[in-house]
């Protein structure tokens, strides 16, 4: 855990670089970049030999975090890229001026195929737009949804859409159900994932127009396992694997999610500091209390593919640590070996998607 | 506390009961009817002198319940109300069809000047139809917003609107901003209240297009002290005393906070029972956890006005006991003391409300 630790395992150069999961990684994206991404990139190809990552940012910044590290130099290959997006920058003005940035050359290297993903902690909206752009949406996907693994009481459920699609129409939302319940079968391994509508209330009438639209669209897909509404009150809890909403409601959850575990975890500990009985009960309960609260911290779960692109997008979050950005690399290489894309793209041209 | 315990104060002749405010209590209404509603309402009438208590339902059932009690009985008055709406019941035909009804017979009161104010704990399809439709929209008002007040780290903030108003208007959101923030100066004391838009980032130019268009009419609000948009992360940290969203919004939040609190809180105590010394601790830190729980409860905050009415309509909620009925009976009295309908109507017509 050492910032000068590492696998130092040996470079096996039987292994051929051709059969590894490419995975181009964003250097300089997040608030702990480019230390926390160059160790997760590190720790990630010590753990696994069937990746190689291709780090893009700025060479020499780079290349100084590198050399902290013992590891298989084979697996991680540095693209320089000088410039680097902000996250206030406006993303679309970002993406076509900022050709040089780390986002555009790991985006342009998926296009390219030289690439078979691209992981980011940067700006969400310079990779939400960089992905539809760049990259390009597969035929027949309408819109591109951002999709998180949000921590529930029995594990965790995706949430589709938390990205920049506000005002989706009901066509869109099938397609995120589809995608999502793809997704959770074949990445996450949850057989026949339960897909539930975000609603105000359980009944089919109840809903704003958009929902109201969508759910007998659902109730007619015949390759989801569509359990009908869901209330925000029963996400925590795990009630379904696929959590279909447009973005603005998904944004809203994620960002309440964060919210109010973190407000009420600092309640909490407040609290247990408020007399002399409760701090040493606090000492006796802090390992059992940070091993609980890890279950529950969306971060661990390595970021958001942005799902429907000619390849693979992760957003992990602007925090993100060296363990997140690990987890989101390997992500890559089920997302990849379970053929999501190929997945999806049968599906949307077999599946019995009839809307609009 | 007991089931038999009471006030035990007498009835004071002299103070003349045209000088209380008037508070019809649907004696019938939520999951601990009518023996918690019936305790709520003692409490009050016990706790305060000005206020006098009509409890709507059915007779026979309410005065078994208040057999058991000491009080001023002159300060609650038995109104018989045979029908009972259930939860499931459609609202606007079980308003139409249950005339006798716990629910339209304390409506009926508030629209008769009966009655001040209207408690319920009960259907909320069927208070916010009864609402509009038997006691009727102050006038200028759009769509009367459902408000609850959720804790936050620093106190309480309101929530505007979690009501059945779903693909709400820009103007609606207008009043409902001007609404909440009259309700937070005079009713929970808080000077210059910030009002705030539920939005999916700080900026002016992100949101849906609601908000896009809702957010340059409320920058134009001399009234208000709108401070911008509110990611939902910086709910929980009291970042503004008036959140203003669509009921939709208004519905994910409300019903995450209560699911996701209650959720952690389980996920934690499981985690304290994994070990010998976690249970040792969890001893000793029970009665700090549960006190600053209790800070964090949304239920005593004492129900959520239905603002914008000729008349005082206020939700509780559905799983209410005694505390939560007792407190928004008292809650009563403030809004009619500081004449907070007679200030929304000065507003709508006197205030800058220029839209639509």
């Amino acid at each position: 855990m050492g910032a000068d630790a590492g696998c130092g395992e040996e470079t096996d150069m039987q292994e051929d670089m051709r059969d590894r999961i490419k995975v181009a990684v964003d250097a300089m994206g997040g608030d702990h970049a480019p230390r926390e991404i160059v160790k997760g990139a590190v720790d990630a190809v010590c753990e696994r030999k069937d990746i190689q990552v291709f780090l893009t940012g700025q060479q020499d910044a780079v290349e100084r975090e590198l050399k902290k590290y013992t590891y298989p130099t084979d697996q991680i290959t540095v693209v320089h890229a000088e410039e680097v997006i902000e996250t206030a920058e406006p993303p679309v003005l970002a993406i076509r001026k900022k050709k040089k940035s780390s986002i555009v050359t790991g985006l342009t290297m998926v296009k390219q195929k030289e690439a078979d993903a691209f992981v980011s902690a940067g700006s969400s909206g310079a990779i939400l737009v960089g992905g539809q752009v760049i990259v390009g949406r597969i035929k027949g996907v309408e819109r591109p949804p951002l999709a998180p693994l949000i921590p529930t009481e029995r594990g965790v459920s995706l949430l589709i859409d938390c990205g920049a699609n506000v005002d989706a129409r009901p066509s869109h939302l099938v397609q995120f159900a589809k995608m999502g319940s793809i997704y959770m079968e074949y990445v996450a391994g949850v057989k026949h994932p339960k897909v539930a509508i975000v609603n105000i209330g359980a009944e089919e009438e109840k809903g704003n127009a958009l929902v109201k639209e969508t759910f007998p669209l659902l109730k007619e897909c015949r390759d989801i396992n569509f359990t009908g509404s869901i209330e925000a009150r029963e996400i925590p809890r795990g009630a379904a694997d696929v959590i279909v909403c447009e973005a603005f409601t998904g944004n809203v959850i994620l960002k309440l999610y964060e919210g109010l575990s973190s407000t009420l975890l600092g309640v909490v500990k407040k609290g247990l500091m408020s007399s002399l009985r409760s701090k040493l009960g606090a000492v006796l309960i802090k390992p059992a209390l940070k091993k609980t609260m890890k279950s529950f911290d969306a971060s661990v779960y390595g970021g958001a593919p942005l799902l429907g692109l000619q390849g693979l997008v992760v957003k992990t979050h602007g925090s993100s640590k060296a363990v997140e950005v690990k987890n989101a690399i390997i992500q890559c290489v089920t997302f990849k070996e379970q053929k999501i894309n190929e997945k999806i793209k049968q599906n949307l041209i077999d599946g019995d998607n009839k809307e609009e």
